[in-house]
């Protein structure tokens, strides 16, 4: 028995009602693709049966053909990205999946992470199920499957008040699509307008680049069901509880240009990078980001400072995901092969490094040593958010614990580690400040306050055959 | 809904207790690879788990690398070869399938077609089923997973007696192996031996590549367990019935240096010939065969007949599957693609043109305007088995009824057809009495007499849903 | 007849006497691939033998399998990467070359364009020389084999003597390595030394990854030949003329944290921004850049003008070469595809926009079309270079005059076509002032003056066989 | 300096004067593919310019794309096909080659080998040429270039009359077409008419797939002129000598179905097979040939011998070339994954083998014991032409002289070596005989008396620097 991959970093992408949908999902996974580059693919719906493309591979490689779409019919489709993990052949787990079931066929797109995932496998299993993939995503299908409710409505809530875990759904059968946003919203979903077409995506930035109004967001415990009418329907088919969004989507994994949550992400990291100049101020002659996604937070802080903003460490955007390590003798290029500093810019100067998070404290080291070779007579390393010391299990890819350099060594112990003359890290009460927003957010991350308990290792049948890089964490 | 794809002309291989398992299967399958063209795979067991590798292609150009041997660790393994299917793109259906259920992982390969699969299916799924793949192989495992019964063993027996058809099956689980093969035993399945280990193939030639020592035939009904103590179980779960082997595996299917069902497949294609001289001689010059299956066909009516036998048609065995066709203004090359004939051979001759089968009569009219052409004064065309007018229900692919030319053409209209001088086919007591056998074989091809009934259209539900190219057969 | 196709847009990487040599290279190359990402090339030399691996692709795909590098032995190799034209299959381009002629084995990258290489190929034709591609490079090596001096280094002397344009070029062969850069200096060629061994590159990118020091250029109309002993020689075979680097290398081609012709790439950027807003202020509330190579020259801006700069246009870095342009009835995405605006950041404001130069003004309309669509009140655009009126013929892929939107319109003509509230470019003078450096520059694509004169078209034999493409310019 | 690769078992097809030519040729070539399967081309002529498709692999794989047609329009083609060696990554060796030289463009297509390649390779060389692929074709190009006269047709002949060796020729320019076979004749050319179009190809079976009509074979020394008007010149512009075509072409690399010198390629075989049965009887029961090759001299020698002919060697025609040996502890398959024994008709019978030929021994001995080990209680290998001896320096790919086992072993150490109970070749005079044919053959491989002289290792500058498999055979 095999414990489910989650459905880390991910997007959702679906369109219903418009004559060019598979072609417009294509273009919205492509805006989408930040959340995932492992693997990706499109089910369309034809109005009597649905039409699937899916491969290992960025979008533009797996769509790289105009012949693909003529094999993807239909006004109503669905569309998935997915990040690219470590393990070998996944070509199976390829989202959005597709299967029969006794009401006809179904394609499910998610965007997530159950945390109940393994009990309701044990559960299902016991009850006749047979698995085929390793995702969490094919437990909602049996659920939906075997619930003895009648609609497809009812038996996705059926399923989905079953499950524990984030989740951002869409499912797409010949004649209908449905979005759903679990009840503490912990992924950005929003809904969007294309002509007389309804569009749903992970972030706006989709919406904007096919040129779709952005309507608003899809609220948690959200169902939207879009039907032939041009018409769509709101359920709320979930206890309400507090939502809790992810507050690291407006650190690192959502695009500047999205407004998540109701908020610019843009605009959010720079007030994180202001903050932080007002909680960790040092003296010094530069300001400079680790690219890119800690460029808005540098200039933030730059600007609170007033220390001049430069850009320091200039990013190969070539380096793509096939890059080859050199021999033995001449290895450990690691950063450098992403990253070269502008020697000019540095030399004999107190630089500040903005960057927006520490994972295992390698590559920080690697950059302030780069930064300090480079001529710098200080280096002092600012992080727009706190010690992420806690593993996330609603849907972002973190190492486990022990990997974690904060969740074991001290502020000091971490400095010494990465070589940097002074550290600093963003308070938890300064991130969710810089916000500006009022409502609770998830930072299991930084804090191990997780929303929503998750069954422990004594509940999980069969523990003893958990393969090591599958095992549970244990709080 | 969709209705199941039969695993049309495939082949088996499985070994156990040997620890080149994953190499001596991929060894077998190529020995295998004229029961099926279309993909292939492997699943190997090293104890703690299965692992897999399959693909769209060839034998060779699957396993065409070393390295993907050493992901398939382990001394049990099973591979399954199967037949090119117009179908586009059908990497889903791809065996052996690898499950998980509640006792664990399991992987099958099936060489057969299941009568009863779409009332199986449509039970299945008001059950609670999802079903990913469209083949009815799944059927089984969904029947094996919802069994109350306790074994491994009992569970299958407890599925297979659920479902009607013909079938070769080779299950893999972490520990053990287990072979069945119908009660009707339609399709060949024999035992051999390697060292300590236990091989099992479709037919005896990959045990002959291997240099495994043959056993004897797997029995029809029989299930083979094979465990770790080196031990192998019998055990006979169905009722006893009358086997009805496939008897145009001797005429076609089967490779000729193959003895199936207690015979060698070359030797009883001679004797078809030589039967079929008995039944229709003619005065001719020369005979020649259309090669390759019809050659040793040819060489019995040779013989018989008196009369000489050459190469007359010569085959360009570099044809492959890409093969593309020309620009519209050269079309039309067909079988002269595959064969050229050898104009010394037959000009101002009476030929005798030996084929094994006439489906729909376009090759044999090709082939019959080809020898003219080469200067033959006459074409006697006699085919070594009787008129095929009945599909296939047990796991060969044969074009539906209306395109089998037999079914609706007297012998005259045929001879016609094809612009030979006479025709002649042989009697189904001469093709009988040719294999030399004593046993009831399955001739419904030939005599439309079904051994297994099965479901009347108005049994399967939903049937204005069928796509016309799955659409059921009407008796 | 065929014209040549220069080697535009090109970057050429080498190194001598050291045991990594093309694993080395091959992160040289990967450093250099913004100059060229259509194909690329290493050939390396064991001593006894030249050994190449070349494709079609970027540096990371073609050598992504460490394997490639058992296939270059030795400790010397040369390396090439070239940029995307629209050319079909130009496989046979791909460069370094490698011949055999008189005297052995020898390879050669090229990084440049030859202006007298259509009277040099009929020359050598009529001389018996044949023709396998279409790069002028191959005409340098006819040269070079036909001289009648003895040594290689006179040879190549002999050849350089008799082309005229530019070019930095690398040659090797089993025992030497020979870098020339032209008398003009038009592409920028630096030195360098890791360990024991010698590096030359396009720019000082690639010597920071490989961690190689910075020596010194390699000068105007310098030849360096290293050899086995460790030792370098420089020779300066060509009559010493005033050098003119390409200014353009400063503007946009080279990597912002490359020092080239002296100066860092990043600072003069930035001083070019400074400088463009001393010579066209105005009155807005905020600066962004056209993204990447955009963004120093703004916050050059933005520092002067004293106006916030912000990141007002992200760019999707996941677009890749592969984009397959949406269905008919929704393509025209340009440039949306590769930068979405942030409405908030623009919304209600005057917003000046830095691009570093207008070609055929298609995508600036676009981008200040966006930038309005996004909310901005007034859109001004600043060029941080002069108008762009003339093509190159040293080596950078321009288009021909007529698609140059500077060559016939208006400084008010351009501003109205491409939307803008204003238009202001950097003056000429303002350009090389801000390079900060005396000596004089090609400035050719901004003022038509050509420091090499070039054959009239009544010189070319064979005008009219020209294809249209392929034109040779008119003055 | 390298020494040249000679143009080893290649096939050459032009069509000249129709609209499909390029079509056409593609089908010519796939009836050739049995002379060579490395790689294969195609160069068209639209009367304005050359286009060329050229890859390694199958024709059926390089041309598997009906778009490739589309890049070659116009009404004449020439294409290649060429022997599948050892040798790495050989891409700029494929033919047909094309150049560009003084008077424009040309492509060639070569089967054969030049003997003095390397003198004259030098010689170009002092001259200035340069050489950019280790073919020997591109000497010929190199000669016809620097030609002073002045016609193509002069040029083409002045090239000729230096070089020595074997070549059928194919040149392409963008208004001409010209066939050359060299004055000896040692490969096979012949030419047909399909309707206004000329067609040349290496065999008769070319013509027979596009139904063209076989007009004659192209004379030995003969050059063929195609033209504009649909006309065809010949001349002869080689001094007259007696031709020796290859008697191998007979025995086993022809395809049957091909007519080449006069003669039934099947039918000389079936003679060769009852000449040796006259010369080397044996008492047996039963004769069985090495499929494929083999087979119709198998059948002559059961003919003639008044023994049965079986099949009693079943061949896997899916083999292919990618086949990758299983692991280490299984390996030494060898001729086993290609041939299977039926052992029903050996066991027990005293067998008569017959091949065309015995190379190193290695296969044979591999063969006579899978024989013995079906049960075979006598094994008589026979051969359908006399020991091979010497190596081919003609357009044949021998090994050379060491590995050839009849070049250093007697009958009787042979027969032990592949441990036959008896061994029988051919005569020389049998052989010849055999044929039917009055003129001189070459046959050399079997006599060391090579028609023509070729330069002695003295002769060849830079001996030491030869690599090992490229060594010069000494006499």
């Amino acid at each position: 028995m095999k414990l489910f991959r989650p459905e880390e970093e991910c997007g959702v992408f679906g369109i219903y009602g418009h004559p060019e949908a598979a072609n417009l999902t294509y273009l919205g996974l492509y805006a989408l693709q930040h959340r995932g580059q492992e693997s990706c693919g499109i089910v369309s719906s034809d109005g009597t049966g649905l039409h699937a493309h899916k491969r290992m591979g960025l979008v533009a490689d797996v769509f790289g053909n105009q012949k693909v779409f003529e094999k993807l019919p239909g006004k109503a489709a669905i569309g998935h990205v997915r990040y690219s993990t470590a393990g070998a052949s996944v070509e199976k787990n390829v989202q959005p999946i597709m299967v029969d079931y006794s009401r006809g066929s179904i394609a499910v797109a998610h965007n997530g992470n159950l945390v109940n995932a393994n009990l309701l496998k044990a559960e299902l299993e016991a009850y006749g199920s047979i698995f085929q993939t390793t995702m969490d995503t094919e437990i909602i299908i049996h659920l939906l499957a075997i619930s003895r409710t009648h609609s497809l409505v009812e038996r996705i809530g059926d399923a989905l008040n079953r499950v524990k875990g984030a989740y951002c759904l869409l499912f797409l059968t010949e004649s209908r699509m449905i979005a759903v946003r679990d009840p503490h919203g912990f992924r950005p979903l929003c809904l969007g307008k294309l002509g007389d077409g309804w569009v749903v995506a992970s972030e706006s930035c989709a919406l904007d680049l096919i040129e779709a109004e952005f309507v608003r967001e899809v609220e948690p415990g959200e169902m939207l069901i879009f039907t032939k009418d041009g018409q769509m329907q709101s359920l709320f088919p979930f206890k309400k509880i507090e939502p809790t969004p992810c507050i690291f989507e407006f650190v690192y994994f959502a695009r500047p240009d999205s407004n998540i949550f109701g908020k610019n992400v843009y605009q959010v990291r720079k007030e994180l990078g202001r903050q932080l100049a007002r909680e960790y101020k040092v003296d010094a002659d530069v300001v400079i980001a680790v690219p890119d996604s800690g460029v808005p937070a540098a200039m933030g802080y730059a600007e609170e400072a007033g220390i001049p903003f430069e850009l320091g460490l200039i990013r190969n955007h070539y380096v793509g995901r096939t890059f080859i390590e050199p021999a033995q003798s001449i290895r450990h290029f690691g950063v450098k092969i992403k990253l070269n500093p502008v020697r000019e810019l540095l030399e004999g100067k107190r630089v500040v490094v903005i960057d927006d998070s520490i994972v295992r404290g390698t590559t920080s080291r690697k950059i302030v040593k780069m930064v300090r070779n480079a001529g710098a007579k200080e280096v002092h390393m600012r992080i727009s958010s706190p010690p992420t010391s806690y593993p996330c299990f609603y849907g972002i890819d973190t190492p486990n614990r022990k990997e974690l350099i904060s969740s074991s060594h001290t502020l000091d112990e971490i400095r010494r580690y990465i070589t940097a003359d002074t550290l600093g890290y963003l308070s938890e009460e300064g991130l969710v400040k810089a916000t500006g927003l009022k409502h609770s957010f998830c930072t299991a991350c930084f804090t191990g306050e997780y929303p929503i308990n998750f069954p422990m290792p004594s509940q999980i049948p069969q523990m003893g055959l958990f393969s090591k890089d599958e095992e549970y964490i244990e709080q």
